[in-house]
């Protein structure tokens, strides 16, 4: 798609400084800006990009004072961060609106219905009895089990596995190869050692606008539902085992894994590699470290920790600091002994 | 699917005490059951819920002695654990039995047949030569590659994507977007620093009963056989390398990684995001603690190890007690070493 | 296939030690070697293997003295162990060559152009103006979006998702549900504490000989592109986030994560469960330790670092030993304390 610097100006309010007919056709950073590109300068450390830019255009504050001249159209407006969001908000809406129909073969089982503006991919699969909202975008080689429910403007990318009776709020994204509603991981150990698979009964159930990263894993609960509450975001390669609960706008990066019942607040942070194991709970506003171990439950909200096992982020940077230099340590004390 | 509390009370031969004519039609924990639901009571921990449970019948053991009135139906049976187990092997098996046929398209490649009461489904590809046993659920999207053997009633769920030559036991469970015998990775450094790829042409063989986990990766060997034992269950998200032989009735947690020609023993416990190295041997009945990394042969039985490196797991817990105070230990040397 | 062994040594140009007409249809390691099948002989460790083994021929270097009489046919040739990788490529480009031409139903979409010599497997799709070269072989069930470029000779196997606007080399191999383009991680938080998804318009490209294992995620850029490097080699379940840029011929081993914007040099060796922290650099030639977290630059080439934070490996080792004493140590402290 291609726009002159005029019309993207209006779209932003604002104003063109230079050539207000010159096109632009994607988007850059400053530093990497090349012909038709359109760039932003937010942070000042970044401003020197301004004066060698090869971007087309460039989005500025209006209150900028140039130190040198510069050869890109600018367009002044009063926060320029918020208007690049803008701008990529309205493309990527852009582009969303430009998928829809029905490419074939895809399949829909009986029973199922779908809103309206949605996009089904060839080799799709809805199975029976789902409901499925509007402007759900649902990509090729994506597999949706019986009795699924998703809201409006979930999007569904390739080669997601949804196992039936998963319940998927409106305006989630789930990326490509993520599976959700899978078996718990649950085996009573039989009197000969070997185990017996407990069938798993329950389901997942996702909130608004929560995000699944690619080949993220969600189990199904024994009983009852495993649970990701609304606005959480969650990366990729993640585990979520059976009967987990995770609160609301909380962030979980790649790699973390949850074992079975454990129970994660509201607003909290879980940096990558983390892993919490089985039936603790984690406060509100909580932040635990990357490659952290949590073992046991962090009661007060806004904790921060680090470690494996974890404690107090600070006390653990402190120990971590000895720990390199334990050999001199033990040299210290076994000079001390020989003298005592 | 929907029952009367008698007809349940028959199937685990148990007493009704109460309403035999109430219908249940869903299974809920005790502490979370609503009209309708069907739960039990083993855990004395949990017989207040007993007498607050919003569940229409609750299992519960024939010498239970009442405290107060129960609003919901009884079914009075010896062992209320077992008896719910019964029934939630009884309500898969009646899923399982509903689920036959062929859903189209799917395909059938050249020479490869399958047993009967099989499903296919729509968009399940099968290759050639393949030889598939009966009761064996194949569900959308999944890809059996050329050659493999499949034995009776195994599941293999949607995307499920399992390389040429690969042999599977009966009675095994493929969770969603697994891949059974992807290239291992083999590469011959060359004098210039670059890399070149070992051709793989092993396989994996699963044994019977064996369960392999959402998106767990199980590569194929160089030469001859990936090993997984018959009994042994590997949770979601874990790496099996090239030439691995792991025994038989072995349990892996989530995110575990098993490095090229490891070796891991029977009745084994691996926590998640363990690491084996690669060429290790880990002894049967060894039980490895989360986050463990293990680079060293385990040779007795049933050692239990903890930490990266790993080493004996009480001598680990004693060992991190100290670590948190490493700053405090390294003041009293100071002071120590200040007095001297 | 069957050969006989007068056929495989004329492949090898080496000579013939016993029966020339055996026929042989498999490989295998010296150790494990049955009858139909070829082994070689490289490490003089395995050289007792030799005079026991079931393999009917075993090829081995024209200088080698046998110490005891040989039941298997011999093939002498300068060097067994290239020898034996020539023939294993020759079988793999044999196994290449006879997968070719297109099984229904695919999916290709408008305006794509696809060169000769390729495969196309059932169910596999291919969006909009796509761009793929001679020789690919894309497998069933995988997916490709839209405007993806992709060079001659790559392999993509079944359940490969790629989102739209990817490039990827020549001779790449990329196996069995890999995601290639996936959404970035990035959110910019609210002032209510929630997170509004930030855009990602950008693209991954992979350079030659790229090799991404099975069920590994590569995140697209925000803007620009990820990048990965010619002849890397990236293992399984690795996590590779937005704006990443790994160098050329690195090797990536399982489970590794490498967190937005970071970058990696050329000729590294990532070892396993590692995880680089964003916008973190490594210098070229850097070797890492497993379960390493890298939390800083690392600025010198050939550095050698382990541990989480990760600092010179001899160093680490060195802490690792005292801490396993730690609460000896401690007793020692404690008892200088009492006497002073």
């Amino acid at each position: 798609m291609e726009f002159t610097v005029q019309q993207i100006a209006d779209l932003l309010q604002g104003q063109v400084q230079g050539d207000g007919n010159a096109t632009v056709n994607q988007l850059a950073k400053i530093e990497e800006g090349t012909p038709g590109a359109l760039s932003f300068l937010s942070n000042a450390k970044y401003e020197p990009f301004l004066y060698t830019t090869g971007a087309t255009a460039v989005i500025v504050s209006k209150t900028l004072q140039l130190k040198a001249p510069v050869a890109a159209s600018l367009i002044l407006v009063e926060d320029p961060y918020s208007a690049f969001s803008t701008l990529l908000e309205v493309y990527q809406q852009a582009v969303a609106a430009a998928r829809q129909g029905v490419e074939e073969p895809c399949f829909l089982g009986e029973n199922s219905t779908i809103g309206e503006r949605h996009y089904r991919g060839a080799f799709s699969y809805i199975g029976k009895n789902c409901k499925i909202g509007q402007g759900v975008h649902i990509y090729p080689n994506a597999y949706i089990g019986d009795n699924v429910t998703i809201g409006d403007n979930t999007v569904i990318y390739a080669g997601v596995k949804i196992y039936p009776d998963t319940v998927i709020g409106s305006h989630c994204t789930l990326n490509a190869g993520c599976v959700i509603g899978s078996d718990g991981f649950g085996f009573a150990p039989q009197k000969d050692g070997t185990y017996k698979a407990i069938p798993q009964t329950g389901n997942v159930v996702l909130g608004d606008h929560v995000r699944i990263g690619a080949n993220t894993t969600v189990d199904c609960a024994t009983m009852g539902s495993t649970l990701i509450g609304t606005g959480t975001k969650i990366d990729n390669l993640v585990q979520v085992a059976h009967n987990v609960e995770i609160g609301k706008h909380t962030v979980v990066a790649a790699q973390t894994a949850f074992a079975g019942s454990s129970k994660v607040g509201n607003y909290c942070t879980i940096a990558g590699q983390v892993g919490v194991v089985g039936h603790v709970s984690i406060a509100d506003r909580t932040i635990v470290g990357a490659k952290s171990g949590i073992s046991k439950n962090i009661k007060e909200e806004g904790t921060f920790v680090q470690g494996a096992p974890a404690f107090d982020y600070k006390q653990n940077l402190r120990a971590m600091a000895v720990f390199r230099k334990l050999p001199e340590l033990q040299k210290q004390v076994d000079e001390l002994r020989e003298k005592l």
